[in-house]
């Protein structure tokens, strides 16, 4: 028998993926986005908001590790206040917390549903990330978040959902938010963003990288394949070089900072992910756009 | 924005439909089939049996009242003791208890899921038939039930899943299955059975004709547009002949035999129903097939 | 294996139909339009114009026996003098042609490219029709030329894409379309327009029957299903009333004015044809819109 | 308008991606296979065979120079005599006439009608490369031929179809196949085969990899991301370690032994090629299976 219940993702208007669903878990129509929680045929559990795959127990542990572990282990001294901006699935969170310096992590996600769901139905994600004592969750809107806390961080995480025209998340991709996020900073804090598909969107995952090297002069970006995801997915660090630090000296610094186990990120992955493929590489050299207010880069749609 | 969530139910290996779902209300894996509650877009609120949508409420009635009441109004007597295989949603037993003469409903399903589902979510459908006191309502195997009951009935009404290859169902379509049933008919008894797409597998809605005027010698068939099902869907009464009443009969017969309204079905509707297509009349002077034991039809799949 | 050559035709936004391609033939992006000739798993050869099957050998005879003939034998006399717009592959013509006292049929196709492709690949549909000698092909607008001829004509036939916003064709939908059609029509002329799908777009359907009633006064509706369309077909008859006549008056005028075989349509199928379903026919009570050049009618899209 | 025109690729009976055609160029059923050209929205001009995107010009560049130069390179001295099973768009051809030392490639492909596609649509691939004084291009069962040849050979590379069930290229991936070929080597030779997709088919990859280890004891596997595969894509080379050499020595020889340019492969892109993602090498401590004729390996279908 022929499989008749389908995600089908749009990468772009003339690419799409089906990905088999063996049986949806729960759904919530919220006031920002429609939620979904499957059991897929290939991945097993996933989330999916308006229509994207978020992540799966597949490999979120690649995403979540790679968003987070070059970033707080390229600063030159332990984290200890951490923000995140999206993330309810809580898995970026979970790598936080991993570190013995962090005394705070704050997390800001809009929409309260998705952390209910993440609560009862994602454990092998958050693994109880959210009780923890250190733990700070806002349910709230990131970019005002940033515009008026008054607190400051040693870094900041971007785990949002693509830049999409007309979504809420477009504007936290530009150069006068990377501004923002610049001033609530300390002095040798640093950033990531997820930075979408150098497969689908090429031309957004450049502008972001140039975009946060405007702004915090330094950067790199680093990519791995999701299966997921149906193909590559790239991130971008600003304010700090992970790209300029030794295979050993990552093993090093895993070792003493942080608690607990890493499933695919350590010396040998950082190094393969910041590899960039020569002809992703050569991209760099071509794509000169910047993302402001004025004109934001988004996905193709 | 594309559709991403969607239901794609393949009427061959070479044709499928996609339908766009809003939303998923229930889902259950039982020991027989995968049963899901959804919202079409198109359609409103619709019930699916392994990835074929079983009725909908844009046009449930259309299917339930063509079903039941060419049947039971060409009885030469009102009909008092009914029996159903099937008709899960508890819609075909709502048509039948609009009959005064009906004294008690045999409703048998193999699956206590999707009437537990259907007492849950589908009101429009039963509109609280469950509950009514002349309704008999069995959990068990159609097939044994026929076997093995002692009554006798006036009306037999096939409300089943497709004859599809290694499923339950494909027996309940076949010669000696049918002479079962006529051992368990009141003498002036008739019966009726869903009779699969003359769009998508004319040759089993003729072989289901053939093989139901071979046992019962008095046969029609009669046929509708369901959009839900995405083409002509047929029905095949036996030891009746419903196609020789006429179109003013069938309304007088209506006022006296039935209480309460009908949405679709009157003398009209008769007339166009009993009426088929030139194209598909002609196709029941070329095939001869008949259905058995041995050499059962199927759906194409 | 599974297909994976296929043509997803979009009824709506909310709806696609998969149909598996054998091969593709012939394909050409005109000024006008993107064609593709293809062999069907399920239909044999077919037309498929921007996406959307036009006709198929599986089923073209019904469409255009059901668009032809209604209208040619309800005009009071026989007819001499023929329009027909659109229509490229030729079988409208090769109807028409089948009258007797037909002197000329003039046929205004915009695109050249669609009658070569007719002429090469299709002769199961045109049979010759664009050789005989009666036959008067003008590639050219129609809307211009309904405008500028001089001619009057006995019938107008409307074989046209549906009215797709943006399209070309959608201004031929229109009351102010069909005032400029009865300018050009002898005192007891009648014309006849495809009206999309009874199926997926109900509302365009009898908006073409109001606006075409609110022009000719005298107006009926037909319907018939069509496989290779994925649902019901309609027909819109203006000046004559096709509807009125009886069975044994369609077969007898057929007799009398045709020449050759027709597949479809007799008195049986006019029957049928013009008997719409019950819940179809109900709209027509409700939907009182017509459409204008200010407020024209689409198909979904 | 919503696309309507695509290509399905069932990557696993779970999994299927829709790229949207543009215009199908060339289309022949050959008695081996199903043959399309088409111009891809997304990759420019593309082949596919049996339902499976072969090449396309947005990357075939780095599928070929992947499977062809770490084995040209990493031989102990500069090949003479190359031979090459399928490969039918000439782009691998293309690389191996680049190498100085050449003197006689031969080229064994089944199936006429892809070369004669080849020459007429895919110049971009081949760049001339059939007329090459020093290529041999032998139309014939490249099984039989290794069987039959009484050449030794210094490099093999097997750029075949999927081992898909049934087909007739599986038999090309046992071990029996690969001791086949060990006996039409020169003593310090080498071979290559595409080892399809880490992504989909993780365990016939590393199966492949097993089993050519077990033959030729010396083997490696590399990996790269193939956009038009839709996920990475991997080699396997047998006799030759390339893994071993450093990326300043790949250069060297780059410059030594090949005579034109590469677009993807270089020193840098030969590390990045050999390091694969820790999830997958991950996958080569667990998985032993090896293939045989008597137990062969394919890919889900």
């Amino acid at each position: 028998m022929f499989g008749w219940h389908w995600l089908i993702e749009w990468q772009t208007p003339y690419e799409f993926h089906g990905h088999l669903i063996d049986k949806v878990l729960a759904e919530e129509k919220t006031p920002y986005q429609h939620i979904m929680l499957v059991e897929f045929t290939r991945f097993g559990r996933g989330l999916i908001i308006d229509g994207k795959v978020q992540s799966t127990l597949f490999d979120e542990y690649i995403y979540h590790e790679l968003l987070v572990h070059p970033l707080l282990l390229s600063l030159p001294t332990p984290p200890t206040n951490v923000l995140i901006l999206g993330g309810g699935e809580g898995a970026t969170l979970r790598e936080v917390l991993k570190y013995k310096s962090v005394k705070k992590v704050t997390m800001v996600d809009i929409d309260d549903k998705v952390i209910e769901f993440a609560r009862k139905y994602l454990y092998e994600w958050h693994q109880g990330a959210f009780d923890d004592k250190r733990t700070n969750l806002i349910i709230g809107d990131g970019y005002k978040f940033v515009e008026e806390t008054k607190e400051k961080y040693d870094a900041v995480i971007l785990d949002l959902t693509d830049p999409i025209k007309d979504s809420t998340s477009y504007k936290l991709y530009t150069k006068e938010f990377y501004e923002k996020l610049k001033r609530i900073l300390n002095e040798k804090g640093g950033i990531v963003t997820q930075a979408t598909s150098p497969s689908f969107s090429l031309e957004v995952y450049v502008t972001i990288y140039n975009t946060i090297k405007d702004v915090f002069k330094e950067a790199s970006a680093s990519y791995t394949y999701m299966a997921s995801f149906d193909g590559l997915w790239g991130f971008v660090y600003g304010g700090v070089r992970p790209d300029l630090i030794s295979e050993n000296e990552i093993n090093t610094r895993i070792e003493e900072r942080i608690d607990g186990q890493l499933r695919f990120y350590d010396g040998y992955s950082h190094k393969v992910s910041f590899s960039l493929p020569k002809n992703i590489k050569n991209e760099f050299k071509k794509i000169t756009k910047i993302s402001t207010d004025e004109d934001p880069i988004y996905v193709p749609a």
